[in-house]
């Protein structure tokens, strides 16, 4: 292998491999990062056997090749040197030699032959989303799936593809994330398939300002998942089993309606969240109509045995009955922190059943919480 | 205790003198923040009981009193707030009530009676010196003092007041670094003290854009020291015995003398630091003089059996005779790191004597690097 690439196309993509190389592995060459020739241009690739990522970067190949180094040690070496010109040569003893204006190092490689290969996908269902959307949707779901693994399958977010829709979904048992994207051509078939919350994360990361659309594709197993991006691929396995039938977890109904703004909403429940999670976490919230001149208003508080208590005040459009319910105050925290819109709408039908809470003004998200069962 | 202050300025308060309480502690009131009414003013104050830092801050003092709360809940608790005044009251039941808008909050005080008093500072030498200077001085040395605490000396920066002049100066064992600033006004007579490292560090990070010039007090028994900026006071402990005598070490003549640019020997230095530590940190320099046409340089390596070597080349204004020295990679790195500098000067007299590291331009900083002994 001989060939030159620039340092700052190197640096980009070695940082985009990265991150999916291993940190310590039984299986120790996934913790490199392959180099190899592709018809003209350097391919850089890195796996933890659960997901794989692929770049391509432009080079001036001399020769073709492929060797695998230390993922770690590539990358910061070629994030250390100036931006210049780096010519690369393997050499017959398996040592590549990086030369860079005056820098020169030697790195052991180990054998390209043995690293693991990169699940191909073919056939299947390919599916196009807008990136900016594809971003939006999966910051709304991930922080619902469960981290535990008692549930595998809750560890992933199902995906459902179904005419010219997406449908995300992420629950743990404690909340229930929905959000319905749409795509960019309607798929040939409807298809599900449950991803790891992890790849969908590191899909998100791995989208540049260069790209404009992303394609995806479940394979005709349902094992593999691919993702494509413009010069970057991520493949990863999908989980097995099935998910939760979460449709009917979802109040068809509710007896009050409380319309917030989100940034004091946030803020008040940030402050509760500082007592409560001294105190289980619990955060209570009490929803009072207005009557006459008097807002509606609604009521947060938290208490703990040792340090003190809270008390936020908020106006709101109350519609329907007066209404108290309880929140572990980390779940308020995590969607309110999410959401980009104005105002929220939080349903509830009394105090034991599932409160919803959905952005004003858009309906593809909702975001189903359990209460907390505590005494009033 | 019954006043007002504002929001911002309380949260700034407690930020500034939060660091200084103790995280855990076997005396749990080191945990809290004292609150206490002072002349008009609200005074807040937080200690470890090495380190104490107190501030005041305007306040509409309607009931003077004074109480203590945690430190971290206080601190999140009012950064959680909307930019408004802060009410507090404290009831007899010792609890405190916070009022900020339509926040209310009430935490469970500690008597103030039973925090740690703050050390009175009075007599012994005063010293007063320009906040900038203070501040290079400080990054200059405290990184080149011990971590370890089996000499506890070093762990502290030597500190001399005399004439006109401050010197600080903090050793390890493995290098030395001493930095000369003036003082705004003399002294008037000398003394000398051992600061610990993460006090200077401390006073160093309190510094606020609003500072011109630090006040520095030792009292007479030699056992505190007072650091005075406007509106905030830092008291601590200083160390007891006798700091080496370090001027010794400093090496009064060298055969080789090499000019570098700053930036290229700190990205060289970074380079060869990423073989160097999985190879006993050990990075190597050559220094070539130049002939003729030919330009002196300084060639930088370093190896690991295991992944591979590094090599960079420098030009460079190399003067008396070729020399080999191997450096701590790390220790080479610390010092380069600091300079703000264009150039600096590196000294050497045989691979087994002290190397010095001096800003070309200025003659108040010198570094001396103790060598690595390896096999050339």
């Amino acid at each position: 292998m001989r060939l030159s690439c620039l340092q700052e196309n190197l640096a980009k993509g070695l940082n985009i491999v990265g991150r999916a190389a291993a940190s310590r592995s039984t299986l120790p060459i996934t913790t490199n990062v392959l180099l190899a020739t592709d018809e003209g241009r350097l391919k850089l690739s890195a796996t933890n056997l659960e997901m794989a990522v692929t770049c391509w970067l432009g080079a001036k190949v001399e020769e073709d090749g492929a060797t695998t180094v230390p993922a770690k040690l590539m990358t910061e070496f070629v994030g250390s040197l100036p931006s210049d010109k780096v010519d690369m040569i393997l050499t017959a003893n398996k040592t590549l030699t990086l030369k860079c204006g005056r820098f020169e190092a030697r790195m052991t490689g180990v054998d390209a032959k043995d690293f693991p290969p990169v699940p191909r996908v073919e056939g299947g269902v390919t599916a196009k989303v807008d990136v900016s959307e594809f971003k939006k949707g999966v910051s709304r779901v991930v922080f619902a799936a469960a981290t535990d693994e008692s549930r595998p399958v809750l560890t992933g977010i199902d995906a459902q593809f179904e005419g010219s829709v997406l449908t995300l979904a992420a629950a743990d048992g404690f909340r229930l994330a929905v959000y319905k994207m749409a795509l960019a051509e309607p798929v040939a078939q409807k298809v599900k398939a449950i991803i790891p919350s992890k790849t969908l994360a590191e899909v998100s990361r791995l989208i540049a300002d260069a790209d404009e659309a992303i394609s995806i594709t479940v394979d005709t197993q349902k094992s593999q998942i691919l993702f494509k991006l413009k010069n970057v691929e991520l493949v990863s396995q999908l989980l097995q089993g099935s998910f939760p039938q979460y449709s009917q977890i979802i109040p068809q109904s509710h007896t009050t309606r409380v319309v917030l703004d989100v940034p004091q909403f946030l803020r008040a429940a940030r402050a509760a969240q500082i007592f409560a999670r001294d105190g289980g976490g619990i955060v209570r919230l009490i929803m009072t109509p207005g009557s006459g001149k008097t807002p509606g208003r609604l009521s947060i508080t938290a208490r703990s045995e040792e340090i003190g208590d809270d008390q936020a005040e908020l106006d709101a459009a109350v519609s329907g009955e007066e209404a108290k319910i309880a929140f572990n105050g980390k779940y308020l925290l995590d969607v309110l922190s999410v959401l980009t819109e104005d105002q929220v709408a939080l349903e509830v039908t009394g105090p034991s059943s599932p409160g919803v809470i959905r952005p004003v003004g858009t309906d593809n998200y909702i975001h189903v919480v359990m209460p907390m069962f505590v005494q009033w």
